[in-house]
């Protein structure tokens, strides 16, 4: 390999480092309006009447708009059609965030006098903020149950086999809501065109979900909506499907008023009305063996969907898949169910309804351990896969399977008998200061599975220009996370070409295909296969144009970093590229990569779930002062199986962000609702994040099992980076306390409440 | 056919007939600087010293450049390296227009007042403004002799035939300048992007043009000039290189301030600065048969290339091929050269480089026709090509070659006998009014021609949406031609969705691949065979994924309009794109046309010149009062074999705006210089164009004789539609007159001149 897996510098780290990149607050248009939402401020009621007259009369509004003034349809609705764009009168509001009126304003200081202005007359419903409360039904959010999906897998014999077990650990789990905190809130620019088609630009994961509802919102066929992801900071899933609804807001108004709309919002309303994380409750009861392995898995989970359910039908999916873990288990009985409340509606997160889960699963596993005296890292080790396993699915896994070597890697790492030894002799000197040792391993289901595959196919653009240097365009997006550094990576291997001559351009709808959503850690898999076929396709005609010119067999032609050498001579890319430009080669290609076929039976759960896994186990060192509650993260060392790693930094990147995004969600990130389902915690002054301050060090040692279907081999890493660290750290402070913690995030006052309960 | 060849609406007809289009002038882009360009405004000196400092010091200047501050190449050239964007100290001015310093300022205002300001010092230097002088180069402009290019055919024995004919012709001819008259002067807005890559808006016909000279000057790789060509207000030549040394200055101004930068040209400095049509004069002999057919042309022809060479070479191959005329001539022998002047650089113009050889070949064609007593239509359907005879250059014509069927079209319509003896009677009845018929028929070579064969392919990209909506975007540009609804035509031909879902975009050159110039009636030819190949494939996909899903043999499913048929059942295009995107079938492609391979040789003009040929014929009435010299066109009939029509709109505006054009040139439009290479006519006040009261009618017969290569048979009618007006207009005005005019324009003046010399 010539440049895949090296160290490089990131594509576009210049333009952030100096602070060049403009994000959606950056741009201003000619004539550009600027616009804010009416937000209901009440979570549950009948909308009565909505008053504009008074906001209207204010110098500087352009336009107020309501539900009246939608030319398409009135309908956010992603999966199912449950949620309006602009509650109507007489219809509902089922959250404080439900918009009921958008405004547009020449500036920002009578926008927030119009928003004042603008009252609303409605008829207050019973509130229900409470999963527990909204399953009994009493109160109906929509015109359904409140328990509106489920999902489940029924394999084997579960009643039967936990009867016969050794022991059958049962426990309860609690997690709470995480919100993404993107550096970057939610901001979505409109413009209309001369031939009356709209051009959004924004923050934004999935240009097409955009596409799709401006679309519908306006009544404009796919062709007259060019949707711009812009830079973006930061998205982690919360900018999968929200952009939709922040674009559907601001195109309306550009729509009504033909002047570009600006659309940015603040911390607050971003709080206040966009996705976090599913809070979730679940009951387990896994049964084991003597010797440690796991017999059989019962579970019931309920996820918190809040108000609406966006995406909650698909999160609900990959719960349910990962809801027994890494690990092989053969009698499987599980059910998810997805639930209405009067809250923020929960969607995509980094994860995607899986470290729920993996909590609870992993935490049974250091309770079994416990219980059968078998060491924690050796029962994960005894119940993990391998080549010609299944998994909890019944899926077999024919390659490119790393589990047991990343439990090897984190056990060698961290010379975890002799650390063990080290926290029992620190706990032994220290009274009120106690370390523990964490234990995870998990796995994660490449791209969209089974449910999605309809979407899960990706187009990649590429062009050779006259002078050698290349353009690339993707369906997938940058948002941080490294894709176009990737991508030109990719096209370099594959064309030759010096990573410096290749820009990757941001994509556009009108120009790139559907390519489905940036989600799933599936862009490296499937935008990266889409550049690598059509690079693959320029580079042969370069070959054979050489190979021609120079009267010699193609296979004479190899191709080097920055040159092709033909026999003895070398020939530079540029000058290549000139001489096939002059001979009227064809030098751009596009590239369509589809995922493989997936035999899954939805009604049971049961097959194939994903195209591949990746395996990730992490061991963790934490500590925490028993006067105070305090914890701190020590050290980590965690160990992925990515496949192949194309970009080395991308990896690493990833695997840090992942890390702390994980320790914030099991210890920091809390959530808070009054009884009326007003949110108090929205900012970052009482809503807590990880700080530079709580990284722990973290040593990396990665596993490459090639994927066959993958870019090089390569699987994907976006999610796994988080999904391993919650249960590892959790692991670690209950190691710490000695007190099985259960319900996430494990904050301070949780564990001094837990310790006062104890009695300690 | 479903759509081709129908009358339909244009697809961007709503949006400029509503005033929604924008042109350069209406774009502002934040925080955007307006930018001047301070013009020598002499013709011939040593630039001593540009003294800036004044100008500096004026509040709201934001930058002042000279040629120290271009980061590239201070090089403008296009065939050859003779230009400069910036005239350096102690370098060469060469006419007014050239560019020594350029100004952005925050408004207008000031930008004037600095231009002002600016002061140079300069050793002046003879001036010469006429081609006979120059040709003596006793005053050099460039380094080289002022007679700069040569091409030649050589071919036959012509002397030898000269002698051997029953007459020889022997005329002197010259012709103006010409302007294009484009409603939207030069304009081009430039934006420096977060990742320091440059974005160009602006008014062309050339992008792929306008990245190179823009990388040149600013030093940067192509991928990192975007060039996005907007609405173009026509162009007819005046586009095709001319935005390039536009964008440069631009470019450059908005490279130095990092903020964005719009320059739009003045009409008077539009016309100052800016290529024309090549004035020439020309010697020719012509011998003739006894039955009136062309033995041999021997001929001698000037083009004043003005004081730079720009795209001098290239119109020089036009004038070559076309200087016979569309006959049937084994001897030849014909030089052109080209020439430097203190005057403004000539360049493309709708024609390039043929119509004033075709003024002098038909007014020879008349004149041999007097001379040996046969008619004026006589003469050319004699001589003219048919399929199996060899054109001037010796290229054998193997089909396409409806030359005969024009003439024998436009015989019909006019009623050429009857019109004839009408005309006699209208002059015996007139004394001063005097009315005459004109006769033309010419050829022309499609697209680039052996000598831009190296260009002469072209890209598309077509996108077939989830909804069935399309996205088209190619390399060529729209002008106002009607490109986008030829290609919107094809398109919705070939894939079977209505014309009305089907969107082509405005070219950007990261996304398009380099396509060629916008030139040589080529657009349709290339551009839309690289949409049909485009759309070829994925409709195939769509009926290959129906027979699938259906369970028939492919050749049951047929392309109707708007939807397909399998067996009995309609199925709407919108519901099979629908179907295909579920099912990841690959709806976006490519396609790249590359021109079928000539045999040429340059040396001696020998060999294929032209991949096919279009023809044209037309007869024309014409009044002129003779005591005034006052002209009127009042009737025309034209035939065109354009292969086969595409958009029969298109066909037919381009037919008229070629009419007219055409008789601008032959009659109205004179281009004045001073002594001291001053431009006086500098406006459309003292430059005449035609208005709507001189437009004729028109009638219009079209001959379809399709060519193997071209989509559906398509071969080009942009340029021929002026092509053949002039020498039709001309020989009308000498028949009523009765004096053989052969320099180009007629004005009124001119025909006074001559009524006076002799004596009338």
């Amino acid at each position: 390999m010539k440049i895949v897996g090296k160290k490089i510098r990131r594509v576009d780290g210049s333009e952030k480092a100096y602070g060049n990149s403009r994000y959606s607050a950056d741009y201003r248009f000619d004539r550009m309006l600027v616009c804010g939402v009416k937000r209901a401020g009440v979570a549950h009621a009948i909308l009565k009447k909505i008053d504009t007259a008074s906001a209207e009369r204010i110098d500087g509004i352009v336009k107020i708009a309501t539900y009246v003034d939608v030319p398409g349809e009135n309908n956010l609705g992603l999966v199912i059609d449950d949620m309006p764009l602009l509650v109507p009168e007489g219809g509902k509001i089922r959250y404080e965030g439900d918009a009921v009126a958008l405004v547009v304003a020449e500036d920002e200081d009578v926008l927030e006098e119009a928003l004042e202005k603008i009252e609303i007359d409605y008829e207050p419903l019973e509130v229900v903020l409470d999963m527990r409360k909204a399953i009994e039904d009493r109160v109906k959010i929509h015109d359904t149950s409140n328990v509106r999906f489920h999902r489940k897998i029924r394999r084997g014999n579960v009643e039967k086999v936990l009867k016969e077990s050794y022991i059958v650990v049962s426990m309860d789990f609690e997690t709470g809501y995480q919100e993404h905190a993107y550096l970057e809130t939610q901001g979505i620019l409109s413009v209309v065109e001369d031939d009356g088609s709209i051009t959004i630009y924004g923050s934004m994961q999935c240009p097409f979900y955009v596409r799709e509802h401006v679309s519908r919102i306006l009544g404009l066929p796919q062709n007259m909506v060019n949707v711009v992801q812009v830079e973006t900071g930061g998205a982690f899933g919360g900018k999968e499907d929200v952009p939709s609804y922040v674009a559907a807001k601001s195109a309306l108004m550009a729509y009504l008023t033909k002047r570009p709309v600006k659309l940015i919002y603040r911390r607050e309303e971003d709080f206040i009305e966009t996705s976090k994380r599913h809070p979730s409750f679940s009951h387990y009861d896994v049964g084991f063996s003597k010797d440690g392995k796991i017999t059989a898995v019962k579970a019931q989970i309920y996820l918190d969907m809040g108000a609406y359910a966006t995406l909650s039908p698909i999160v609900m999916y990959r719960t349910l898949i990962h809801s027994c873990g890494a690990y092989k288990v053969d009698n499987v009985h599980v059910d998810v169910y997805g639930v209405y409340t009067n809250k923020v509606p929960s969607g995509a997160f980094r994860g995607f309804g899986s470290p729920q889960v993996l909590f609870a699963i992993e935490t049974i596993m250091d309770e079994a351990a416990k219980r059968l005296g078998i060491d924690r890292w050796d029962i994960r080790y005894i119940n993990a896969l391998d080549v010609g396993d299944e998994t909890s699915t019944g899926q077999r896994l024919d390659h490119s399977v790393g589990a047991k070597k990343t439990l090897l890697n984190v056990k060698e790492m961290s010379n975890y008998e002799k650390l063990k030894k080290e926290v029992e002799e620190f706990n032994a000197r220290n009274k009120y200061k106690k370390r523990g040792i964490g234990v995870s391993h998990i796995f994660y289901g490449v791209s969209l599975g089974a449910g999605g595959q309809h979407l899960d196919a990706s187009g990649a653009e590429v062009h050779v220009h006259p002078d050698g240097s290349v353009t690339i365009m993707i369906g997938g997006t940058e948002m941080g996370q490294g894709a176009r550094t990737t991508m030109a990576m990719i096209a370099s291997e594959i064309l030759g070409q010096r990573i410096e001559k290749i820009r990757v351009l941001k994509p556009q709808t009108s120009i790139v295909q559907d390519s489905g959503p940036t989600v799933a850690s599936r862009t490296t898999l499937f935008s990266g296969n889409a550049v690598k076929i059509a690079c693959e396709k320029i580079r042969d005609r370069m070959v054979k144009y050489l190979a021609g010119r120079f009267g010699v067999p193609e296979s004479d032609v190899s191709i080097e970093y920055g040159y092709y050498r033909v026999g003895n001579e070398k020939i530079e890319f540029d000058e290549i590229a000139k001489m096939c430009d002059s001979s009227n080669v064809k030098l751009f290609e596009v590239g369509w990569f589809v995922s493989p076929k997936l035999n899954f039976d939805m009604e049971n759960g049961v097959g194939e779930a994903y195209i591949t896994y990746t395996y990730a186990s992490q061991i963790t060192l934490a500590e925490v002062d028993l006067l105070t509650g305090k914890e701190k993260v020590l050290e980590v060392w965690v160990s992925h199986d990515v496949g192949k790693i194309i970009n080395l930094d991308g990896v690493v990147g990833q695997i840090h962000g992942g890390t702390v995004q994980g320790i914030g969600y099991a210890l920091y990130e809390k959530l808070v609702y009054d009884e009326d389902g007003k949110m108090l915690t929205t900012n970052f002054n009482n809503y807590t994040i990880p700080t530079i301050k709580d990284v722990p060090r973290i040593h990396i040692k990665m596993v490459e099992e090639e994927y066959k279907e993958g870019p090089f081999g390569a699987k994907g890493i976006g999610e796994p980076s988080l999904m391993v660290s919650p249960p590892s750290v959790a692991s670690a402070i209950s190691d710490a306390v000695k007190v099985r913690f259960t319900r996430l995030p494990i904050t301070p006052e949780e564990v001094i409440l837990k310790l006062t309960e104890r009695g300690g």
